[in-house]
């Protein structure tokens, strides 16, 4: 752990990274080549070109890294059940549906604190590896999963699920014992180590009461707290619903004042007119899933109507069951590809709206203008990315460095990631995962999971 | 090069490999944990279980290769220019036809053999690092392409374009001349090393006149040569030609003759039921590029039905400058994400019949049976990949193996990788080509390429 910072003296030591090229994701669509960024503790106090910091910083002493290849922000991943590790590859092929009754929700109502812990803490190795530094993570066993976090030296928005399961949850009274709960859980680790947020996320309009989620909106905002739900994911899902209730889950949810708070909306593949303009309206945030959404035939997310009424939008994976991996590169290059798809126009989501996306637009959607972005005053999160590759072959001009980086860019590139400004991957090796003893332990529970839902 | 076969007696010593896992790829779906294969020359002679293979080999030495990892075929790419590297991040977000006139051609027309070759070369350690062995090359300059090909120790079906670009080509006698030269082009390098083949490639229906076609297609057929043409792209260009020509360009070509020998159609986006049906009696193979067909919003192509209609289809990446790399793993996943989106079914396309796609599906598409597949008779080009990665965990039966390459392998697991038995790439470095040097070539000869064109 080379860089990390000096103690001993009051303040600590300014790292001065100066790299080949900066991207700084900031939204000026700049790259400077060479770079520098300065980062003092856990956050970024200077980027700006090479040739302009040649002295010392404010009197504090200045160490100087050489990083090889580009600097940019790590990458935000807004949508994500990370333990589902324990779940890759299991009911492949299945629409949404019958994936969560009939394979899913049986095994999860078997899980452990220990099950969660493995689970996040393998998917936090790969996560790292593919320079995404801080996930939105919607799921049980919070304290087991945020201690994986911190374990790893990752970031996470921990937003704990509210469902009630087969077996592990049911009645009137549990919804509001289960909101008390993730209330305490607030009290006890949100803000832990710099690192950890904490939300709630009742698991979707179809599946918690709208009373139940009024409540959980009410408490979210008392907390000023990210409220995570899933929406308008599937199509069946949507008439259902409005055959049930005679109007849309935004529009029933927005009449609740469900949507008053910090609101982030994931999938939100199936929405009308009306629906998006309560999006505007409330300022809920999408997070927005290309792949769990191909594979699962659930469709393609109007984005470029997203990004044209201004809702705010990040790259969510979704859970390493529907995905199956948890790399946001590909998430890039797919979220670009589905927009052109949909709207019929090799011009729809250029490289840099689509790299904006699972950077700065990710922090965005969280409410955490300091994620996703190499600036003065964001968290030091940082990916290295190896330049010496064909991908990036030709350069001729500075700004297609960014349209290499969307589209023939890849998570195998990234050589090192820091978090909060400590270095957890280097050379592609992860420093703070034992990842052969995480991936046994996956193994092992696993298997007990698929016996146990018979 | 521990492992090409060693010289000096009659027949080539026998190779036997033993793996963690084959995956031979052959149409049973099995996976064989742990498993064999033996190779001799440049040959498969064998491949099974582990356990069955204890004893010599009809009296040749057996040397024995231990490989960590999985074996799998060397991926085909059906449809290619590679050589494009030298135009990588040209003209993005331009649709098809104004990318082709401003930007594409009028550089084209500049070209030289030797950035043809350093373009292909470059292009080959990408491929090969990727673990794709064979390529299907539409392009200009063969015999600088081929040049590369042989060097770089890979495979390719090359077939010259024949296409009139402003200043390299025009009037009706060139139609002529050209197809003469790639007649003489055939008898002078077809079969060259055993690792290239070579063919046609007339560009389109809408670029070349259907008599000329309908010559090329009369030489392809004297030569048993495959006859490689885009077809039915985009909408526009198929609105055109029906609108020019009173019928469709697979109606009007399956009328003049065209599509009487072994023909591979590009793209095929936008075909009737009765295009279909032709392609169907004439036993046309489909090169579905879907990456290049999204990025360009061309559009998704009907893969699912020509699978049910018993077509052949492979997989290509189209060329770097409009994909915008090499990874035929990515057009793996992507063809069952955008056949689920298009059939808005979660089953469409499960992970084995894609993983077909990308291997004995590519080889059946380009008339080679013996390309894509580890069998006895096949070609020795193989690819070792990396299971200790948390792609593959949890593993709790072998059929999950295809899954996790499907769904969460990708190709920074490729580590090594051979072609006619010879290792090329080695614990993931090229062993063929200088990369570096690649990359500055093409570097300066794309910048003088977009000056030559002003």
């Amino acid at each position: 752990m080379p860089d990390s910072p000096g103690g001993g003296t009051g303040a600590p030591a300014t790292l001065r990274y100066r790299a080949d090229a900066v991207v700084p994701c900031d939204g000026s669509g700049r790259v400077l080549r060479p770079g520098v960024v300065e980062v003092s503790g856990s956050t970024v106090t200077y980027v700006g070109p090479d040739d302009s910091r040649t002295t010392e910083t404010g009197g504090h002493p200045v160490r100087e890294v050489r990083v090889t290849g580009a600097l940019l922000p790590g990458l935000v991943n807004v949508h994500c059940h990370s333990p589902m590790t324990l779940f890759r590859g299991s009911g492949e092929n299945l629409p949404l549906d019958r994936w969560l009754k009939e394979v899913l929700w049986p095994q999860e109502a078997h899980l452990t604190q220990e099950d969660v812990y493995w689970g996040m803490t393998l998917a936090a190795s790969e996560l790292l590896c593919f320079g995404v530094t801080t996930t939105c993570e919607a799921y049980f066993h919070e304290d087991a999963l945020t201690d994986a976090v911190v374990d790893a030296g990752s970031r996470a928005v921990v937003t704990p699920g509210v469902l009630q399961l087969p077996g592990t949850g049911s009645g009137d009274d549990w919804w509001e014992a289960r909101t008390a709960e993730i209330v305490a859980f607030h009290g006890r680790r949100h803000g832990q180590e710099g690192r950890i947020e904490v939300g709630f996320a009742p698991h979707a309009a179809y599946t918690v009461p709208v009373p139940v989620l009024a409540d959980i909106a009410r408490a979210a905002r008392g907390l000023d707290a990210l409220f995570h739900i899933h929406l308008a994911e599937t199509e069946a899902e949507c008439t259902l619903f409005a055959a049930e209730h005679g109007q849309s889950a935004p529009a029933l949810l927005a009449a609740a004042g469900v949507l008053d708070g910090r609101v982030l909306a994931a999938h939100s593949v199936w929405l009308s007119d009306e629906d998006m303009a309560i999006y505007e309206r409330h300022d809920v945030a999408v997070a927005h899933c290309p792949q769990s959404n191909a594979k699962l035939a659930s469709g393609v997310a109007p984005l470029v109507e997203f990004l044209a009424r201004g809702i705010r939008v990040g790259l969510g994976t979704d859970g390493p069951a529907s995905n199956n991996d948890l790399d946001l590169w590909e998430e890039i290059r797919l979220a670009a590809m589905v927009a052109r798809i949909r709207e019929k126009d090799a011009g729809a989501l250029p490289a840099g709206a689509a790299l904006d996306l699972a950077t700065r637009g990710g922090g965005l959607a969280l409410g955490r203008p300091d994620l996703g972005v190499l600036a003065a005053g964001s968290q030091a999160d940082m990916m290295a990315v190896d330049l010496d590759s064909p991908a990036f072959v030709p350069l001729l001009e500075d700004g297609q460095l960014i349209e290499h980086l969307v589209w023939s860019g890849s998570s195998r590139l990234v050589t090192d990631v820091w978090v909060a400004g400590t270095r957890v991957v280097e050379n592609g090796r992860c420093l703070t995962v034992d990842v052969e003893r995480a991936s046994a332990e996956v193994n092992t529970r696993a298997r007990r999971l698929v016996q146990a839902a018979g």
